[in-house]
């Protein structure tokens, strides 16, 4: 399945309210771990997969990437990435994350944010972002943490005064398909286990440069009282890779 | 705190009464895991940190090792092992996992089986280990899973009718000592969380070849009713790793 949700205009409008929507990725509470991640992105040629309103490709073009591709399958997106975060080296492509077509080797560093568990199955996309980048290449992306995504909820488990007892892992091995409540609309996302997110990249001839559950920083922890609920469970997986 | 809770006479009895202290490796719900991510020993020099009663030591010379030290710091566990899994080419040594102390170089493959939860610093193992080994020696361990070392009580979640709700997470990024109830005895363990591990190793050094959250085979599942809980979390997690 191969999945549009930012093409239906209800969701689409609850989207572009969402902070980072609006603020980029400085109101996007895991960009200071996503950004460290980064290899060098001076003089690279950059593919950003569900590159959404084209946040992470302005930055590498500020980055002073060479020249920069965002795909993703929603024309809404792209058409507020057009909007938002033009320049005249970045070309917006729509495709499904599943379903693009470069030449090989064609990119030194292939980049997605919150995007792959959207898609069905992860080794498709390894293989392909493998075969899209040059030798040496990095593969840098961020999902929703197995933690989260193991329970379709994707809600705390609270008691009978509404506090939050703690988080409920439950079928953990059951990876596939999850209706998630996400901006109002039941979203259908795709759990896999973290070892599932590692073997398919090393399987298909990456090495792991690191691995990171990003925690909020100790300003957001200062300024935004909720973020301590956030060092309770991790929310994100972040993994950096390199094409052998 | 190196800890030696072995060596308590009362917990000693009790973990000798465990299925995989009277049965060995076969009778452990992981093993088939973590064979399947062991290197070709033959002829190999390998070292088993936290060796208990010797079943990883004797396994290794029944595949051909060629010499074999097993650690532990535990007395008790040692003088077992030099009763059931004796042998003219292992050498059991008496020493906590954080002070180990080989030549550089000298071991082909270090394994660890389920003990370095117990331990404070996974970066001094991982250091150590590092240095123990060959270039391009073989390091594979498992240890409990951080989603199952996250909250001390390490324990479903129960509803009013007893039954299992859901496993319990929380305190995830508060890593440290947990005081928790095994074998009817308080053990420290150390929760530590999944990057942590894994960045800890790309750190001293080491690539990753394999993660694994190892599950129940079919045959135990279809054997043992109540093995069809372990779908719905993770309780070990494996590690496969190369020195550079």
């Amino acid at each position: 399945m191969k999945q549009n949700k930012y093409d239906d205009p209800g969701f689409f409008e609850n989207y572009s309210q969402m902070s980072r929507s609006i603020g980029g990725l400085d109101a996007a509470g895991e960009w200071h771990a996503f950004r460290a991640m980064l290899p060098e992105l001076r003089d690279k040629k950059v593919l950003d997969l569900g590159c959404g309103f084209g946040w992470h490709c302005r930055y590498a073009r500020d980055r002073q990437a060479r020249s920069v591709v965002g795909a993703d399958i929603s024309e809404n997106m792209l058409e507020r990435a057009r909007t938002l975060t033009n320049d005249s080296e970045i070309e917006y492509r729509r495709c499904a994350i599943e379903d693009f077509e470069f030449s090989e080797g064609e990119f030194d560093v292939v980049i997605s944010s919150l995007a792959f568990h959207y898609v069905e199955s992860f080794d498709h996309v390894c293989r392909k972002v493998h075969q899209a980048l040059a030798a040496g290449g990095s593969f840098v992306f961020s999902v929703e943490h197995p933690v989260f995504t193991a329970v379709a909820s994707q809600d705390w488990y609270y008691g009978a005064s509404g506090e939050k007892l703690h988080w409920p892992v439950d079928g953990y091995y059951l990876e596939g398909a999850r209706e998630a409540n996400f901006l109002d609309n039941i979203v259908v996302k795709y759990h896999r286990t973290v070892s599932s997110y590692v073997n398919a990249l090393l399987e298909s001839g990456f090495s792991i440069s690191k691995l990171s559950e990003p925690q909020p920083t100790q300003e957001m922890l200062d300024q935004i009282p909720e973020m301590h609920d956030e060092l309770r469970r991790p929310i994100f997986l972040m993994i950096a890779a390199v094409k052998n």
